[in-house]
């Protein structure tokens, strides 16, 4: 008796909940192969720290092993990753409703408008995957520099290692400069769970579509937020909790919000940002040098050199 | 000779530690089968969010499965393990010390003495089950709405899908709307073990004691913190580092804190919070379309459509 | 045809990476067997953690098992990873640049000089190992005070076992207490791996060099950071997003930093500091009894007592 209650509660319930299902659509996926996982996307970003960071990242390199195929062997893996992550992102952006396309919307990339026959996404896949993978030295060029300001610009580190092993800030950053070259190519959806597994572990939430110069550092990190418009010159160092966000943003006849546009600040080189400031709005710009101090709220640019304190208490 | 002397240190240690597991024995749990183990709580919330997000969360949903029989399924699985995770919990507590059943006193729970029998036990939990499942449709038009308000409130947002995926504020929003009703229903620890789940995975600390209205959005997120007696109207928008925090606390007359008692701020509707603001206090009230600027610190009410912003500097 | 081209490519590709590799070489670990891994680190910190918490950390401790028997087992098993992960470290700095070797120039501790043989370096691991697990009994009696303190201090907690499940401040400071002798005895870079993890568990990263008093309780705690020479006395209640952190940096003739120094504000006992304030430098003291409002910019000294709030907006 008690069984067949609870079989027919069930039940009901059960039917309630398909009618959410049908309700609100556009919070499930039922039969929908190509919603890229995060699992295969944090593979693919665990196989790019490894070749950034032998040794320190994926397991140790014994000193019998011969680099070069050891470097052949990874890259090769790391392309049959990236273009499988690739091509399933770029097939369910075609055949889904094509919002996401919206993040492609950069001047730099090449695009495929919906319904286009498969080849052709396999083949801008793989041109998408090659493009990217060339440019991996460089990225190591420049976490080279980043890793060398972290050093420096911390009296509390002791070591490279240290560095490499310990700072949060230095991890997030190396998924920025691994994540905004896909950003830029137009790859859509994997730049951002690349940004936000960072964020996770990091509590620094990086927009790939920031631009961020060289030697930078963020200290301790948990709560820094860098907005998708985001310019940063070089040698800038900043501490947690620092938002460089945007102030209000502009909409459109319908009361929709506008998307694109420039909506987070400029920030100069050589600027030195506190803990816990908050600097808002596309025409913010901080001058070259200058340096913010902890809990500062700034809607309007600030002079190259000064120095903005609280008012005293 | 060596290994006699290590033999003898270690039994000294041994005895010191033993008696610090005496000296404070609140802080070990030996022999305690019932303690609700952090794993089994997180299986659980994987399977509600499963079934709130199907294909999101968990594994991919095939184009041939039949949705009826997948949520008959995962709702049958469901079952048991809520009904065993408060069945522990309960046996927890009236065997313990009791104290955690200070948890429960909220007005619309059953209330269950210590010492109670183990049958009484196992029907309260499986009522309490069977009311927490039969209010999951509506805590998924809940999340359609507030993943509705996530990406009409960020002009970064692309598609739906990335607010799904990459947005930690819509991941801990998720896990508070799913907390909530068990706390409501009297059931202890486990809405905290979900909130604290959440917290860690996302930086947003929101007590499932508060009450949240609909189309609540959190950007970026890390830092945030909403106290356990802390209500909110629809349409609100907070960001990263916002504290809705207690502002100081009542005492008994032997000093120790008054526990209950309206102690978090309530906020109105059409609120937007800026970054790292923090607004503290029981009689603190926001009003509806209130703006409070970023790094603010306010322990006094707000009046409705007010602008709140930091003196210039 | 296709597959030469994508062969040579890939070759060119490899060369351009081992380039890389030689041109950043302190950013790759070739061949270095002893770089202490983070899995090993870890692996230490759980057994820690279980053998202070044992029943609430690890797996569930049975009602007939014998506790002097288990713990030690667990003593044994500890003093064997200890010693690894210590003598690791130890020949890591020695055969490498002894750049992390800076990180023992404290005034307790014994120092090996860079090519020492390796036997000196197990006999001083051992003696660092015994010497630092024969504190554990000290250690929880510190966090028997702590969780007292968050118990107490926060009228949201019902239960101890609440404060140990769920708070993630609870579980920095335990991290800290088992992290800071490790570092007082000049272990390299294990106790930076620990604290580091914690951080990225709860948000909360206290540099294990900090000296703090009993009873000490951080609420919330995401975004909280306290650096390496920062002293804090007794029965101190810090909140989410509070910095204790450095003013701004000697440096050297050659322009580099000045490593080493007081860096850090001094904290008396019985203060309380509210959500995001921000106080740095080290001859900033606050005086006992104070009360730092939130979101405060602190870098002079605050009198006993003296209560800090922002100004009126």
């Amino acid at each position: 008796m008690e069984h067949s209650i609870k079989n027919s509660k069930t039940t009901d319930l059960t039917r309630r909940l398909l009618e959410t299902y049908r309700r609100h659509g556009a919070i499930n996926k039922i039969g929908e192969k190509n919603l890229p996982s995060e699992t295969s996307v944090v593979e693919l970003l665990e196989e790019l720290l490894t070749l950034m960071y032998p040794g320190y990242h994926g397991r140790p390199v014994e000193r019998h092993e011969d680099p070069a195929e050891l470097v052949e062997r990874r890259l090769g893996r790391l392309e049959g990753l990236v273009a499988d992550v690739i091509t399933r992102t770029l097939n369910f952006c075609m055949h889904g409703e094509g919002a996401c396309l919206r993040a492609c919307a950069q001047p730099q990339q090449e695009t495929v408008a919906p319904g286009e026959p498969t080849e052709a996404i396999d083949d801008l896949a793989l041109r998408m995957t090659r493009e990217y993978l060339s440019g991996l030295p460089e990225i190591r060029d420049l976490l080279a520099l980043d890793i060398q300001a972290a050093f420096e610009g911390d009296p509390a580190a002791t070591s490279t290692e240290e560095v490499i092993l310990c700072y949060p800030g230095v991890r997030a950053i190396s998924v920025y400069r691994l994540a905004h070259p896909l950003f830029c190519l137009g790859v859509p959806l994997i730049p951002r769970i690349m940004s936000e597994w960072a964020h996770r572990r990091t509590g620094v939430d990086i927009h790939p579509g920031a631009r961020i110069g060289t030697h930078f550092f963020i200290d301790h990190g948990t709560g820094v937020v860098i907005g998708e418009t985001t310019r940063i010159g070089d040698h800038v160092k900043i501490y947690q909790g620092v938002t460089l966000g945007a102030l209000s943003f502009a909409r459109n006849p319908d009361g929709s919000l506008v998307k694109g546009g420039l909506r987070h600040p400029q920030i100069g080189s050589r600027v030195t940002i506190y803990a816990n400031a908050t600097i808002l709005g596309g025409r913010t710009r901080i001058g070259d040098g200058a340096v913010i101090g902890g809990g500062a709220w700034i809607t309007r640019s600030v002079q190259a050199g000064a120095t903005v304190l609280p008012p005293p208490r």
